[in-house]
């Protein structure tokens, strides 16, 4: 465990003093100085209690007998890459899971926020996901979630978050500030409860984050400035981007699994030549198979390079600019005495491979593969047990009931690549009073499953080409994280309901009353306690059992487990219903029927 | 009285909104955005309560019946400059004299270290600067100061500050940090009391500010950085100010009335093109005069410019650079939403004209007068009486006793323009029993004020040229502020002693038994309750007195002040006896006699 550097401080001057020995020392090397944006070949680092003790062209004095000495050859020494703003549950694994996965890829701090877990188990659930993150070898620091429900009134969440827990979060060892605020227009309404989740982080000292999804860059946003968040991860162009940073506030630059935002807003800096310390990068959400794949910040970071920004600058992005933002720039983002002895050493500036990885002075990676343990918290009961479902399922369940003949329904169109839905129409034909599914109109069902009140809401959706018998099943549901299910069959929707409840929540893919393949998530029904290669299988399983199904459609699970996302329009479904999300009001599926 | 932001955060949403009027609008400037780094033509700026609201093309739906409305014309709107490190002391002004002298150029914050006080009243002293500095209409902020006595063991002060004294202080509203760390050496050997100061700094979460005045940038600085401060002034070379910076220090380029340390370093940005985001500007000590005649921190900005640094980067390194350094870029630094409406309007950005300067809301000057009050607290007996002689002194008590004929003793030799004195030697007749002064050589005493001992300690001081019967005494005494006497006649230096003791303190001329001039300093010995120009005007009578008595030396009270400063080699007075500066110890006046 990391002893606060107020424990180490004496020893840290003995060590820089050379009148001590280190616990490391990292000779000869290239230092990536991010505080003056320079390199400096010819560097030794010494590592004392966690901690780097001093920096200089030669440590040599302080290698004792029990030092570990390690040549860095004259590569380049970076410091550990920080992901500024993201959420551990959409990579499906824990603290500790996402944690292993990502120390190969030289990321050694992360900022994130347990939005998920706090809509199926409130401030418990980020309790949870608070202890297990500060339990990792690496930094992992939690943001208070600031919204659940995000949409109040139109959805009913697990356990609603309110001011008076942000309140308290606050005085928690490990949360760093407030979670994305995307409350915007309440903020901006002035909306009494959303502007005191905010004052309550100010006045604990930590940093608001922001969310303002909008294209509006008018009085609303002025007034959503006002209201105080410091950082925003949803601008999309290079313009919003820069008029986040002239607010004050810092922009977080996202490339996530799905998000594709960095080139298209780094050419504030790149061509616009700005001042890059109001930049940042972040990934806001990452899949398993991303990071088992691709990488994490150090994807991010080489991206940014492939965009044509200095490397330096790219880093500069991923290090010092973040930890100065959530004020963190004494304990860590650069190498330099004090700081949290997190670096990389890498041969090539440009692309950036991950060649070795300390944190907190440990040798946590080399060439890709983990070292260290990243340990799992106990979960506890209420965590692996979080589907209630309350009663069996059965068909009838799944069934939009209508007299005559034939119906006009809403449907929800799924749009390829697209998080905005569209509001569809469907003229469908009656049978035994319920109206029947065809050709390109799935079913969908919401699936109650916090407190167990056996409820159902039944729609239709399009887009998704799905053929035969079959239904696919999810207790990943954003933002409050029922169960969706999504099918042509009411037999199949049931056994995949009920397939769910058994895993403890997860995604099943069902055809002729078979499950074709699963992921299970038996941690609140959104994160498996399996190592991320696993996770990433299991999923791609997933993905090759929908595409197996008919679906063509390009990540099909994303759009399946947006689709209660009941604040991006057009058209979602929630527990309490069918949801018009450009009017903010509860519709009937059926508009008419003869 | 400026309201924190979370009392005011509901309104700004309000006026940023557009739904209320604010206090105050300023139309049509160029707003000097110190975050992209970039000038915006046409933007108004919305206030309320103190705070911007907005910042947009057009506030115009702000303006009510009682909206003050400023029209910028087209200037520039530049944030309110930052000093980031100084004395209010040195100015011989009180903070809020102070505070009316510099307002009408442009600064708006001010961090100081009332080390001076401190040396005389210990903690109370740095809690009634403090007091005075939070009833500014501007931000003044404390350092509370690290080191009192400055060479313990060498000196005796007025209140020694204790380690226990500085946890207390971190506590205080207005205590913005540790003052300048200057026992370098004891923080490199590891001294537990200055690690305690330090360590309970960071604990409050607050900035510790450095000092490390050695160009030795080995283990010594390395183990000076582990200990933890966060920045540091005292550089004087590029290489110095770079050795910061890298690790991860912030560099405090300094322009005061005597140090002249900007030009030297800023081609550390100008040329070397390092990133300007560790850089900051002080003034650290400004004399009154400089402060009526030549300005306060937009003379430095101005001189950054002029050594050809990009305008908009030296406005960064006195505004926004500041704010990050301190932890208060949420609060001030920029002109954006939520900070204090600290707003220069300046019609050109090279030369930087301070027109018109409106600090937390209010206009406070334009075109150089004075537009607000800026209000003095009662400063108590305790320090309106602070020099204590404890007995009436005469010829007698200024004279070194020798036997023999002729003596030789060690002489301080001052040197124009520099700061370290010189060892020297000299031969002089003995008569009666004690050593004579002659043609160079002058006398020099040290007179005990804090605790009415009687102590005089006697020396010989060589280089400032004094003819004829004459003295000079000062109750501003670096650092432990006793008086210092420097004098060619007896009876001269005894008049000049008891005429200061008459006063409460100050700086006083004696020639022939009569005074030339004086300036009053009766607050602490140190400070004038009366107008900058007032006190500029008597010391510019002292300094002429001086020349009068024969001297031609530059800056001949700022040598006189320091000659008791025990940390800066080579020989200097204390109230314990003369002091060999290179080697820490007391040494004796008379080397020999015979």
């Amino acid at each position: 465990m990391l002893k606060p550097w107020i424990e180490a401080q004496a020893r840290l001057v003995e060590v820089a003093a050379g009148r001590a020995p280190a616990d490391m020392v990292i000779r000869g090397g290239q230092w990536v100085n991010v505080h003056t944006r320079e390199v400096l070949a010819g560097h030794d680092i010494a590592v004392a209690d966690g901690r780097i003790a001093c920096v200089l062209p030669d440590a040599g004095a302080n290698i004792g007998p029990d030092t570990q000495v390690i040549e860095a050859q004259g590569r380049y020494m970076i410091p550990g890459l920080i992901d500024s703003h993201m959420h551990v549950e959409s990579g499906m694994l824990t603290p500790a899971g996402f944690a292993a996965a990502v120390i190969p890829h030289g990321t050694t701090t992360i900022l994130h926020d347990p939005h998920e877990i706090a809509n199926v188990m409130g401030l418990e659930g980020v309790r949870l996901m608070r202890d297990e993150s500060l339990a990792q070898p690496i930094t992992m620091l939690t943001q208070m979630p600031s919204c659940a429900p995000s949409a109040p009134g139109l959805e009913t969440t697990g356990h609603p978050i309110t001011a008076g827990e942000v309140a308290q979060a606050m005085g928690w060892e490990g949360i760093v500030g407030l979670g994305e605020m995307m409350n915007f227009p309440g903020v901006a309404a002035g909306d009494p409860a959303m502007l005191s989740e905010i004052a309550a982080t100010r006045a604990a000292g930590k940093v608001v984050g922001g969310h303002y999804a909008s294209p509006d860059l008018g009085r609303s946003f002025a007034a959503y400035v006002a209201g105080g968040a410091a950082d925003d991860h949803e601008t999309v162009a290079e313009h919003q981007a820069i008029a986040r940073v002239r607010q004050g506030m810092g922009a977080m630059l996202r490339l996530g699994s799905a998000w594709h935002d960095v080139a298209a807003q780094i050419t504030s800096i790149t061509e616009k030549g700005l001042d890059p310390a109001g930049f940042m990068l972040c990934t806001d959400d990452c899949h398993a198979g991303t990071l088992v794949h691709d990488g994490h910040m150090d994807r991010v970071v080489r991206h940014a390079i492939d965009c044509g920004c200095d490397p330096l600058i790219a880093i500069q992005m991923a290090t010092i600019n973040t930890a100065r933002h959530f004020g963190l720039e004494r304990e860590l983002g650069s190498i330099t005495p004090g700081r949290r002895a997190d670096v990389i050493l890498s041969s090539d500036l440009g692309t950036l491979p991950v060649e070795l990885v300390i944190a907190q002075g440990r040798v946590v990676a080399q060439s890709g593969r983990l070292l260290v343990d990243c340990p799992q918290i106990e979960w506890p009961e209420a965590a692996r047990n979080s589907v209630h479902l309350g009663r069996a399922l059965t068909a009838a369940d799944f069934r939009v009931p209508a007299t005559g003949s034939r119906a006009t329904v809403r449907v929800i169109g799924v749009v390829e690549n697209q998080a905005p839905t569209q509001a569809l129409t469907a003229d469908l034909p009656i049978r035994d009073g319920f109206v029947q599914s065809e050709a390109e109109v799935a079913r969908i069902a919401l699936v109650e499953r916090h407190r167990g009140t056996g409820g159902v809401v039944n729609g239709f959706v399009q887009g998704f080409g799905y053929q035969g018998r079959m239904a696919v099943a999810s207790t990943v549901a954003h933002d409050s994280h029922h169960m969706i299910v999504v099918g042509t069959c009411g037999d199949n929707m049931a056994a995949a309901a009920a397939r769910l409840g058994d895993l403890g929540g997860g995604i099943t893919v069902f055809r002729d009353g078979v499950e074709l393949a699963h992921v299970a998530l038996p941690i609140a029904g959104l994160m498996s306690d399996r190592p991320a290669p696993e996770v990433a299988a299991a999923a791609e399983a997933v993905n090759q059992a929908i595409r197996d199904c008919g679906c063509t459609m390009n990540n099909a699970v994303m759009q399946h487990v947006l689709l209660a996302l009941v604040v991006i329009p057009e058209l979602r479904i929630s527990d309490l219903g069918l949801v018009d999300v450009t009017r903010f009001e509860m519709v009937d599926v059926v508009m008419s029927s003869a």
